[in-house]
This record gives C-alpha cells, sequence and structure tokens, in this order.
C-alpha cells in the first residue's frame, strides 16, 4: 500500500506580532475560528477527529505549559486526540507533517495542525538558547540564534564572495512582501542602506537582518483526498514532507556553508512528491536571518550551490521573479513565531496555489508550492513539505 | 483505504531506577542498542528511516533540551527525521502511537520510537507541575502529582466503598510482580500492613500507594507487517490506537470516579481492533498511584464502574488471575519515567505476548494485550494501544 493523499481544506491565522493582551488559548482559538470560517463549503467542527498542537518554547517561557489536552480545551475539541510536537524551530512544520501523517495512516479523516507561540513575553527564567545548551563548550556560553547562525554565513561569504548588500536585498525583499500581508508583524519599506546602517547584533547581521520575536498563532484543516470536495471544489494537495537531521557540532558537520538537513529534507519531498527544484512556483522559506534565506535557495536546489547571493540580486525570487521566495514576508518581515511559523508558511502556499493573496500574488505555472523550516538546537533539524494544486 | 498494518519485531531497556551517573543520551543508546539486538534475525540499523522520541519533563529537568536532532545523533541515526512528542504522563504511549502513524502513512517502512526522563535529579527550577499551572486557583499552589488524583480516589472511596485495604492489594500486587523483573526500580515484597503503615502523602495515599521518581529508556522498533517476518518469526501486531482528552477542571468533569478520557482512548482501540475488554489476555496500565489501577480497571472495561476494588481483592488482576494487570511491576514498581513509561509498557506486552517473560509469564488465550497511559496536566489525556498475536 501507498500513502493515503491528504488535502488542504482551510487555512487560518491571527495577526502576527506582540500581542501581549492575548493569551496562548485566545491566540489559538483565533487562528481555529479563523480556518473553520476558511472552509468554502462550511465544515461542521464535529467532523474533526484529531489535533496536532506545535509549541516549541512551552514552559521556557512562562508558567504554562501548552500541552496537547489545554488546546483540546482551547478549541472546543474536548475528547478528541490531542498531541504536542516539538522540533526546535520546525516545530510548525513538523507539526503539520505530523498531522498529514494522521491522515496518510488511515485513521483519520478529518483533522487539525495548529501552532502558536508567545515570544514578547519575558521568560522569568533562563532564555530558550541558554537552556538548550548540553554542555559542549562552544555553545555553552552567550549563545543566541545569531551567534549559532553567523559562522556559516562568514564561510559563505568567504568561499563565494557573498556580500552584506545581498543579504540586506534578501530583507529589503520580504519586507516589501511584508508590507502587502495585513498579518505581518513589520510593514513598512526599508533599503539597502537602512539595513546596512543598522547597528551590528552580530557580524555579519545587523538589526534589520534579524527576524523579530514575534507572538501569534496559526492553523490549517485537513483530510484525506477523497473528501475534499465536500468542502471546498479548490483543495490544495500534499505532494511531498520530509525531515532530516545534522550533526550537532561544528566540528562534526560536513557543509558549513549551508544546511545538509535542508537538503536531506527536500530530497525526501521531492522523491515523494516526483518533482525536481525546477517545477516549485512558489517557496517560503526559513529565513529567521537574512543570509539563511540566501543558503537556502541553493540548499533546497533552487540555483547552484554559492549562487545565492547572485539569484536574490538578479530579483528572481522576488514576487515578479523565477521562482519567488517569501511572498508572505517571510519570518523576516511577518515575523516568527516558532510553532506558528511553519503552518503560516503553509497557510500563505495555500492560498498563493489559490491565486488568493491579492497584490503579493505570484504567477503559478505548474502548481506546485514548497515550505521549509531549519534550526533546531545547534541547526540540526529540517522539515518540507511540498504542496500541489492537482492530485 | 485502510491503515497500512504495523508490527513489533524489537524491543529493549535501560534498568529503571536511579541512574544518577548515566545522560539521556546514554541511556537511549542502551535501550536502543537493545532493541536491536533483540531482533531475532537481526536488522541493519541502515533500515531505519525515521525516529520518534518521547519525552516529557525536557527543559523543565535541568539544562538540556532533548530534541528529535539530540536524539538522531545519540542513537547514530543522524540525517534521519526525528520528532519529539509530549503528552504529559502519556508522552510514552502518545510516542509508540506516532512511530505507528508514521509507518501506518505508507511513508516508512522501518522505524524507532525511544522514550526517556531523567526524574531523580533535582531541578534547577521550579518543579514540573508547579510549572505546569494555568492559574486557576484550584491548581496554582501546592500542587503535586498526589493532590491531582486524590480527590477522585476520594470519591470513589465514598461512592463504591473501596478501601485503602484494596488500594494496598494494588501495591502489594504490583511489587510482587516486580520482584521477577530484573528492570524494575523495587524488587522487595511488601505487604498490606506495609502500606497501610507507611507515612501518609496525601490522603488516601500513603507512601507505599505511590509510584518513584525513576530514570530509564525504552525503546521498540516497528515496521509494516508485511515485512515482520524477514527480522522476526513472532511478530507481534498493532490491533488498535486510541488517545482522548478532557476538560481540564474538576468543574466541567462529568465523570469524577474515574477518568473519561481513560474509556474514550481504550473505546478508540477496542474499535480499530474490533474486539471488546473480555479479549484482553494481559494489560499494563498506568498506577501512578495505587487507587488509579483500581479506576482503571473499570474505565478500561475489565469490571463494571464502582467494582475494580472486588476485582484486585478477588485476585482477577494477579499473575494467574482472570486478567492479569502490570506484571511488569507497573509504574509503581518498575517505576515511572515519563518519557520511557508507556514504551516499556509495550516492551513487556511484546514480551508476554511472545510468552518469554520467566516467571512472570501469564497465560495468553486470545492473544491480545492492553497498555494505558492516563494524566497530563489535569488529568486530561489517555493513550491506549492494543497489540496481538495475529494479524
Amino acid at each position: 500500500m501507498g500513502w493515503n493523499r491528504v488535502a488542504i481544506i482551510g487555512a487560518g491565522m491571527t495577526r502576527f506580532g506582540e500581542l501581549f493582551d492575548r493569551s496562548m488559548e485566545q491566540m489559538t482559538a483565533e487562528a481555529f475560528t479563523k480556518a473553520l470560517a476558511d472552509v468554502d463549503k462550511g465544515i461542521d467542527p464535529d467532523r474533526i477527529e484529531a489535533l496536532w498542537f506545535g509549541n516549541c518554547m512551552g514552559s521556557l517561557s512562562g508558567n504554562e505549559i501548552p500541552s496537547g489536552a489545554v488546546l483540546a480545551n482551547a478549541l472546543g475539541l474536548v475528547g478528541k486526540p490531542a498531541s504536542r510536537i516539538e522540533n526546535g524551530c520546525p516545530t510548525g512544520s513538523d507539526t503539520f507533517r505530523h498531522a498529514c501523517m494522521g491522515v496518510a495512516s488511515g485513521i483519520y479523516d478529518v483533522v487539525v495542525a495548529v501552532g502558536a507561540e508567545k515570544m514578547c513575553e519575558k521568560p522569568n527564567r533562563k532564555s530558550l538558547l541558554e537552556s538548550g545548551r548540553i554542555g559542549n563548550p562552544t555553545f555553552a556560553y552567550s549563545q543566541t540564534a545569531t551567534t549559532l547562525f553567523a559562522p556559516q554565513i562568514h564561510r559563505h561569504m568567504e568561499e563565494f564572495g557573498t556580500t552584506k548588500e545581498q543579504m540586506a536585498m534578501v530583507a529589503v525583499k520580504n519586507r516589501y512582501n511584508g508590507s502587502l500581508n495585513p498579518n505581518a508583524h513589520y510593514k513598512t519599506h526599508i533599503t539597502v542602506e537602512d539595513v546596512l546602517n543598522s547597528p551590528e547584533v552580530c557580524s555579519p547581521f545587523n538589526l534589520l537582518d534579524c527576524c523579530p520575536q514575534t507572538d501569534g498563532s496559526a492553523c490549517v484543516i485537513i483530510c484525506k483526498a477523497e473528501i475534499a470536495h465536500e468542502f471546498t471544489d479548490e483543495p490544495i494537495y500534499v505532494a511531498g514532507l520530509g525531515c532530516a537531521t545534522d550533526p550537532l557540532y561544528y566540528h562534526e558537520k560536513e557543509l558549513l556553508t549551508g544546511f545538509a538537513c535542508t537538503g536531506g529534507a527536500a530530497g525526501q519531498a521531492y522523491k515523494m512528491a516526483g518533482i525536481t527544484a525546477d517545477e516549485i512556483d512558489v517557496a517560503e522559506v526559513h529565513d529567521c536571518f537574512s543570509g539563511v534565506e540566501i543558503m537556502n535557495y541553493e540548499d533546497l536546489g533552487f540555483c547552484n550551490k554559492g549562487m545565492g547571493g547572485q539569484l536574490v540580486q538578479n530579483g528572481e525570487t522576488s514576487l515578479q521573479g523565477r521562482i519567488p521566495v517569501n511572498p508572505s514576508g517571510g519570518l523576516m518581515s511577518k515575523g516568527h513565531p516558532i510553532g506558528a511559523s511553519g503552518i503560516a508558511q503553509v497557510l500563505e502556499l495555500y492560498n498563493q496555489l489559490r491565486e488568493r493573496t491579492g497584490e503579493r500574488q505570484v504567477k503559478i505555472h505548474n502548481g506546485y508550492g514548497l515550505q521549509h523550516n531549519v534550526g533546531g538546537y545547534y541547526i540540526a533539524v529540517s522539515v518540507v513539505s511540498i504542496l500541489t494544486r492537482t492530485l
């Protein structure tokens, strides 16, 4: 037997931003009710058989342990199966992957994947990444997300001549796209000069090279492909799912100018979908820092290794380019509430492939979209999903 | 399409106990290598395509964030997909459920479910349950696991005349069974008088009514049923999987003399397996406290509501009884390292159904075994799995 095919039939999200006034439960309930309302032909919530909840930081950020059962209560789905997935920065996309497997398994017909994170409230104890250290001297002290990603970018600049200007172009592009997205955290335009003149956080990243700390929630409703037309005439199908891991420490990593796990996850997803990178019309990728998006282009196969800087400089990843990347604004402009980020990427692709994103709509040729996250403690895990208009 | 059937082909665990000298990675590596060695016809680790890791307390208990990628590294499975599942006390069984869905989906052929918890080291910050409070005044202060479970047991005593002596009989039975299990945390015999004379922790629980704080890891290797005979002539198949949630707070719970989510999860699993409770030969259930096992008998359908105390008093759940429960020693004697507990229950059933557990072997008639956990924050989630000798 192969796998039972899976379709997306509705998607919803909160505005991403500083949502100090809203609890985890309130944010997820809003994303869920918007996803229900988004189902074209309507859906009785009783049809939903199981729930997956993506939350990364969990109890690290406060007094709440946002478990599956808490979410089942928040969404009015008490009684149904509910599980929490945690997988570092790809937590949201891995939650989507697990919801898809639940349907693909044949055990559930209609399920929900919801992710949420509250990032803006100050933790009442040690920070996420400080808590993540395992004792390796490289990482045990003064570790932040920038210091984790910076060495790879420097190596990329050294080996391939990638420039800070090219990185700034990623930031400018994504901020422009975000200005067209009402749910984005940052909506103002910036220039390459703005990025280059913003304060340095950790070389080579200036402040405007970094994604913000963001609160938010996103939700998608999925079902087995055979029944999708009960709910909408335009379901979007899941074509491929991939997840891969890397060695934890630099001295064990073979690729230092990118992330091998991204290539691994993408390879699995392309193989499952039976397509190559050339057939992707639009992608939402993990741009936690500008330079990371450039490396993702290469790791995902959108260009050859070392050519990522040129790709953005030539405008090929802009809304009107050959392979538009992060039309939603990406993590850098839309924001990065970890457990929600991957699911919000899926939501954007769902709407892009249905050609209903207004001013930021890209051209759809082959009908394929790709979603990608990479990170986790030690940048050692990546998840990639490929969506398609046709079964 | 139905679901692709799943088989267990190997299982391994560490000794459960106080393992101060071993890291999470060391414990999981031992459980994994023992599971590999347990595969009758051998298995090349390269055949393993994906990994699920169960860990509940995670970063709450120290400086480590035990993510999927960390485990892929610990087990020598770098590159493969790896995800962490958290679902409160049923974390281990939900990890098994997700690994089964991964195979059932048709996406993976051979996968690993591994769980681990380090419970004995003192947390360097607030305790698990204190961190779990959400602000409800009932639970915000002085909450420990005993205070969460005690009210239900008192109500059960009040409504059905269940006695502290009957609860003590559960403790005595499970400690006896554990004395026959080399991997159990507690191996000494106790008497009903010992239990009744042990210090009161939280009425109606005395010290010997409570499971210990335990370190340990357990692992099972599963594959799609069609290829199971490549690995063993005696695979054990998965017949049913269930997971259900409850309201969080007492004032919303309808059942106060048991846990509705256990009945919900069991109902799903029985339906999927196409059997009733009468066909179960042996069960491993969530005996975090003696009285909880008594309520589980009822919620799982082994006897009518209110008759659980009689069931243990009549010896029907002893090794030689009609429906032996917790032949491994259960959480009370074997121990309860949360992320590992459910997987260790599956391991026990795997060996019981293969009739190779020596002195604690029960009689197998119909070839079905049932595994059960209940709990999580606010006792609002349960997971049940049913295993079978025949496809």
